[in-house]
């Protein structure tokens, strides 16, 4: 199988370093490819999402990406937005047709005290988000800035909604059964499509999930405040952005949280926190997420379950042995690396 | 000075009789008017928001609102929308003209325990958040649910986006001086629009504030990570409507969060808490947010600032002395309501 590696911007190159190390390890007979995205790609193809990268991508079996993006003040900020590194990561989204982002919400057992919730909420969270990833407000035509006004859409199609409820109910079915479906259908006519079909595909095929409805001002509200109660949340692209980021300081480092992009064709792997320029080229970010998204490439994306419980079981001894800066410890990059290394049986 | 009252649903009656007699007690020369909204004013006029409310509303300086809409299963939520609870609210804030919702989020000291968050990170925290309230997808006409295809439009031009940016800067002023303006501009036109007007306004009329733009995914992750970061924020409607109610998780407890609509004519008060059917009629909820609302009420609405500071010390010291259920207390809403009328000087 041949992964293609894009390893962007900002401390992207670094973590993606390490889970290269850590693939090349666990499954020797993969072939890996690198290319560029982003910012970098910008500054030496003149485009985020160079025709180059987009080839390569054919006949990639799964994509590993690092992060893209600079700091707010950077220059790339200035370009036009089809020019941007975020572009880039949108577009590579399309390409691949990733509809469904997975993003795991674990806190590892003993690590309770990193949260910035008290230990006994934080203890034993186990959720599972799913956002839609390809429509809504992010990708809709209908969109423009014009002198004093300007607007965008959030426009969903009932085949788009019940590809990406599909997985969560999917995934419901290996964990607890129970599918939380986010919405804003007291005011919105797209989330009553949204809640309308969610809930007849349910009735239709999955009868054996339990499913309820939240508004997502309050989803936003008791996953802080009660984050147990929740399985699998499924929601729409907009609201997964922010709800998936707020449920990730939970276990109380962005390090420590990957995510996987499912769809048509190869799978998108990368960890969820940003490019980090303040630390980038210092060789101390972690690549915990890197690694970890390396892991979900092999369960999800070349379906090697074992790979997968090889590299979380090695990454979960690490963090304990060797933690890393984000996470009070002294470790950096390499050091955290070598000792997931050494972790693998 | 006249006030009209719209107690609503659910706990809305209980807790504004309690306002209500709080405010008769430090302003005895308000006329109090009572009207009916929500799901109760349906029931009655077969419509949310009914012609002889909008006419009371007329010559009012200000308005107390209660708590409106039912239980997820309610009948109300099957009507067409129009018709349901909510639209009653939103039809409320169109007519009063209230673009700027106020919510300040406080943890008083002493009760930083019953915080979510560890209380070295809940103490101190002071936020204003100032959410744009109609405009974006809440009110934009151009919305449409037909056979398999749903959207929503978020639309703001300059005008809206200046005047609720004013109220943001406007505030700052009598606090620590920063703003920080949030957005997702990395992706929607609509946020480039607000992120350049509001720049531009600071630049123009407030160049004393400290602004800083974020976007909101990192919002939602900050203010729960690092709340103290923050002094005053503003932000549109849909991303309000999730930071405010994020933020209001910190305190502790809903029950302690009042807020301000202000506009071009009279103000609207209300606590941000929802009518929690469950426990309504029972005399048990907790009556402090809408106190406080009625203490806002004086302060913004009728510009009787002693009124409200005596307000909101006596709410200060019956929270202390006379918890009610949902702060680990006893206090039921009767004695609660009671110990701030004794401690009003
Ligand atoms: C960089 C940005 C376009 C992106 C998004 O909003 O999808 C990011 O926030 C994410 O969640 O991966
Ligand atoms: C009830 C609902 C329409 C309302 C809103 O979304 O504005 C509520 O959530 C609020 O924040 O006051």
């Amino acid at each position: 199988p041949k992964i293609v590696t894009l390893p962007g911007d900002g401390i992207g190159p670094e973590v993606t370093a390490a889970a290269v190390a850590v693939l090349r390890e666990v499954a020797p007979d993969v072939t890996i490819e690198e290319h560029l995205i982003g910012g970098i790609a910008y500054d030496t193809h003149g485009d985020p999402f160079p025709q180059v990268t987009r080839d390569a991508l054919k006949d990639a079996d799964a994509v590993l990406l690092g992060t893209v993006g600079g700091a707010q003040d950077s220059a790339w900020n200035l370009l036009p937005r089809h020019l941007r590194p975020e572009s880039g990561l949108l577009a590579l989204r399309k390409a691949l047709g990733c509809y469904a982002n997975l993003r795991p919400v674990r806190v590892q057992p003993g690590l309770e005290h990193l949260s910035p919730l008290k230990a006994e909420l934080a203890r034993g969270v186990d959720i599972l988000i799913v956002r839609e990833l390809l429509g809504g407000v992010y990708f809709d035509g209908d969109r423009k800035i014009d002198g004093d006004t300007a607007y965008n859409t959030m426009r969903y199609t009932t085949p788009e909604v019940e590809r990406v409820a599909r997985v969560a109910f999917w995934a419901a079915e290996q964990r607890k059964g129970r599918v939380t479906s986010v919405d804003k259908a007291n005011v919105l006519e797209v989330s009553e499509l949204w809640r309308r079909d969610v809930t007849a595909l349910r009735d239709r095929e999955y009868r054996g999930i339990h499913l309820n409805h939240e508004y997502v001002d309050s989803v936003a509200m008791l996953i802080v405040s009660d984050p147990s109660r929740y399985d699998v949340i499924v929601t729409e692209n907009l609201f997964g952005d922010i709800l998936s980021d707020l449920a990730a300081v939970i276990p109380g480092s962005l390090g420590l949280m990957p995510s996987a992009s499912l769809g048509d064709g190869a799978g998108l792997f990368e960890p969820i926190h940003g490019s980090a320029p303040d630390i980038a080229g210092k060789g101390v970010a972690n690549p915990a997420a890197a690694i970890m998204s390396a892991g979900m490439l092999l369960r999800h994306g070349l379906k090697r379950p074992e790979g997968a419980n090889q590299i979380d079981r090695a990454v979960a001894l690490a963090l304990r042995e060797h933690p890393t800066r984000d996470l009070g410890g002294k470790a950096d990059t390499q050091t955290f690396t070598r000792a997931v290394l050494s972790a693998l049986e």
